[in-house]
């Protein structure tokens, strides 16, 4: 498939007239062909007008027809072969072992959701059978099903142009909670995106959906992207990026004649809280496994373990120096984009700067553009405490080692930390009561807790959260990971009293779907098929 | 017990100072005993401190301490007896029977909560077991429950000032959710709120809870209500009232530092489709039934019918006159307020100087301060879809007749309504094809879609709906009536290789607490106890 410079908009490929913008790659800091053309105004109207008149038929679909359409999805991103991965590694400067990786997450992500769709526990079928002998007022019968809730407009993320971008997370779920998507393509990797953007498209056509089911445009986020989430056909938001741009994009859905809910992963510094005893069972390769993971993808993860937390001690002295050692070994790496690496050395400069914050090691430079040092830097809790600047998530292989002089001050940055994707606690049996003690404020903090591993790597499955509690998101009450990401993009409706022939199949007395269901308080499972 | 004036914050009996207000008789026009003395921001800081304080406690005692406060918080008001209901009259108008229905309702809401919180279904308990030999890389063990989003802020109704107010739906579901309750106390019912309050701040002494579970504020809402949304502490805000005052709150929550949740529930119009063969097989019947919905409560119910739409016809005619002719036998009835009155005639003479919207008839006037006189109006569609003002609620006993010239414009007119609690349909078999025809337009307008009934009367229960788009409310996603509304005050915490020892008890292996639980994909139900 060749890469034209053209946007998906329902079932027509067009070229943006609005401006033009190549591709860069950041390894050499080089514009790459073709040149893409630039959504306005008029654009974003039509993909918006496309999906209003797709929403009916599109969320109605049966859940067997959404399911394959998931499935669909994946094996045309498949059929894409190497053109794909060449074309994002040129684009994002990740490896080609990452970039497959990644493929089989975006398509493992679109799978899952054909999955949760199949089985319909999503819709969350509630029947109360009419009493009508109650006294003194007899109760009408009451079912509950979820439906989608409209458009959506969906941010790809820099960092994942695959798994969180196009066809990632965010468009998977509202796609299998019934919903049309319009993408913005991130400007990071627009030729990628313009290749899963047309498998997207072959896929509604192979599957004979309303064309508005799926668009993609080229843009530039404060236009096309305010644009876009001030259209009053879409009803929801999926983005993940900076803490800016996400929280731009909240004022902008508040303030909207009809505010609608808006998704945004934003920005995490992933505590990780190193107990004296996992310290003295084997800090050296606590030490190794931080880095790595620290240093992994060039630190771009969203969970990415940037601030570690111990208690001053011999055993934290021999983690911290093992670490800084550890580090000056990773080789640079390059970024995503010659703004990600700006911004990067710009934080790694205000660091420099603060009062009472030592740099313990760099990793390697290699004098390329927008390549990376890997940096590790250290501090008290006094200090911690009282400088805001250091809450900043720095995007990159940065981290900050801070010292507590015992565990209520450690007990006091769990407390102060503001809301967070993860936290770790690394421990052994004897650190139970330290832990225990911890667990309630990591609980208000995080959206995942995870004991004896590092944040970075995010299974994608049932229990997993990826969210948590500002900024780490927009909203606590979500995840953009697992199967309950589909639960963002729905709303209950309930029938009084419907006649049987106009009853949703999910709440008919027969139960066609096979759905378990919340019958009169008592959940009875699916029946078998 | 007497009525003194007084807040309750914590285990406290405080007299506010910062000003003092009487509750006032609308029946008379004229102010009650005693004075209440009206919270300034030092009672607000106090009642949120103690809120945080409670809140690690309070979110993890278990389902049966919670559920038995629950049933005590219930216990507590019955035994208030005639005192609560004597002042509930005086203070709001509302007969005796009303009141005492009403109170049975609140009851009952409490005691569904509890049955909600012994069942812990709404902890999603979710297990995705180790997978330690999967390649590429094992899975951890990850899993997944839900946590109380912090302290609430609930705001009562003038409308229900038992079962929407102090110890109503918001707060009995917040506190099954496990998050500790700041309400805001309604000035149209200021005695009544707190003999209740201090029915639930006994309950909180009772079960031995910590006192911040429960504080109740008397004071203005631009002041002290937005004082108290503006707080660090709260975490989650219900509220059920105006629209201007539902969106206000929504915006102070939205600008802040954190911004968190608002469930506000604030206008619905409740459009009622009276299709052709339903008038056709009993027009004058439907009139009658939709005169008396329109009429019960003085018209103060979030549900009113304040829109009928019918097809010209000669039956649609019989109807109109049929209702006309109901409604100018009913009597006026005593608003809540003197406000609600005002705002009440405002609206009726806006819509007399309306150009194309007609007078049909009006109730019995009695020359009391605050009573009311129905009224019933009628238009074209024509007029209807091009005068905005027609969106407008007018809280009362006022409704308007929309003639549609063909089902297309029905149809047209269904779009145009704003977010709903509810659309109603009265159809009969032979109106299938049109009911049909509409019911996609509704189940995207409205949270409850009610066949053949008024939209007046919302049954508690599992599948009731009791929400819907704004500005029916500030979140389409979410219910304020029946066993779901819990959702509202959760959010989703995920535990990775936590150890057992640490693991909350949803969570445990040997499922002590009995739980419905999602394990590797599969839906188990609670094991038999």
């Amino acid at each position: 498939m060749q890469i034209t410079g053209e946007m998906v908009i329902g079932q027509s490929i067009v070229r943006g007239t609005a401006s033009t913008v190549r591709a860069i790659d950041p390894s050499k800091n080089a514009p790459i062909e073709p040149e893409f053309g630039l959504a306005g105004n008029a654009e974003v109207e039509t993909a918006c007008a496309l999906a209003e008149q797709a929403f009916d038929t599109y969320r109605e679909t049966t859940l067997e027809q959404r399911a394959v359409f998931l499935e669909t999805i994946a094996d045309n991103i498949v059929a894409l072969g190497s053109t794909l991965i060449e074309r994002a590694m040129a684009e994002t400067g990740l490896p080609q072992a990452r970039l497959e990786g990644e493929r089989g997450r975006t398509v493992g992500q679109l799978k899952l959701f054909a999955k949760v769709v199949r089985d319909g526990n999503f819709l969350d079928a509630t029947i109360d059978s009419a009493l009508p002998d109650r006294a003194p007022l007899p109760r009408p019968d009451l079912r509950l099903r979820k439906i989608a809730l409209g458009p959506v407009a969906v941010f790809g993320a820099s960092n994942f142009p695959l798994a969180f971008s196009v066809a990632g997370g965010d468009t998977a779920s509202a796609l299998a909670a019934g919903c049309p998507v319009i993408v913005k393509a991130h400007g990071a990797h627009l030729g990628t995106s313009e290749l899963v953007g047309k498998a997207v498209q072959k896929a509604v056509a192979d599957c004979k959906l309303p064309e508005g089911t799926f668009s993609m445009l080229f843009g530039d986020g404060r236009n096309i992207g305010q644009r876009l989430v001030g259209s009053p056909t879409i009803k929801a938001v999926g983005f993940t990026g900076s803490r800016a741009g996400g929280v731009a994009l909240m004022h902008t859905a508040a303030a909207r004649a009809e505010p609608i809910p808006v998704y945004a992963e934003m920005s995490s510094i992933n505590p990780v809280f190193v107990l004296p005893g996992a310290l003295k069972a084997g800090g050296a390769a606590l030490a190794q496994g931080f880095v790595d993971s620290l240093t992994m993808g060039v630190g771009q993860f969203c969970t990415n373990p940037g601030l570690v937390i111990g208690l001053i001690s011999d055993d934290f002295a021999t983690f911290t120096a093992a670490a800084a050692t550890a580090l000056q070994a990773k080789g640079a790496g390059t970024m995503l984009t010659p703004g990600i690496h700006k911004a990067y050395t710009g934080g790694i400069e205000r660091l420099n700067g603060i009062e009472g914050v030592r740099l313990l090691s760099q990793g390697q430079a290699n004098g390329i553009g927008c390549a990376a040092q890997a940096a590790l830097y250290e501090c008290d809790a006094a200090a911690y405490l009282s400088t805001p600047a250091l809450e900043e998530e720095i995007f990159g292989p940065c981290s900050l080692i801070v010292r507590c002089k015992d565990q209520a001050e450690m007990l006091q940055v769990a407390k102060h930390v503001e809301g967070q994707l993860t936290a770790t606690v690394h421990a052994v049996a004897a650190d139970s009561a330290i832990a225990g003690a911890l667990l309630p404020t990591l609980e208000r903090k995080a959206g995942r807790i995870l004991f004896n591993a590092y944040p970075t790597g995010v299974e994608v499955c049932h229990a997993m959260v990826h969210g948590g509690p500002f900024p780490a998101t927009s909203d606590s009450r979500s995840t953009s990971v697992g199967a309950s990401a589909i639960d963002r993009f729905l709303r209950p409706v309930c029938y009084q009293n419907v006649p049987s022939d106009l009853l949703p199949q999910a709440l008919q007395d027969a139960n066609p779907l096979n759905l378990a269901r919340l019958v009169d308080g008592t959940l009875l499972q699916a029946p078998a098929k």
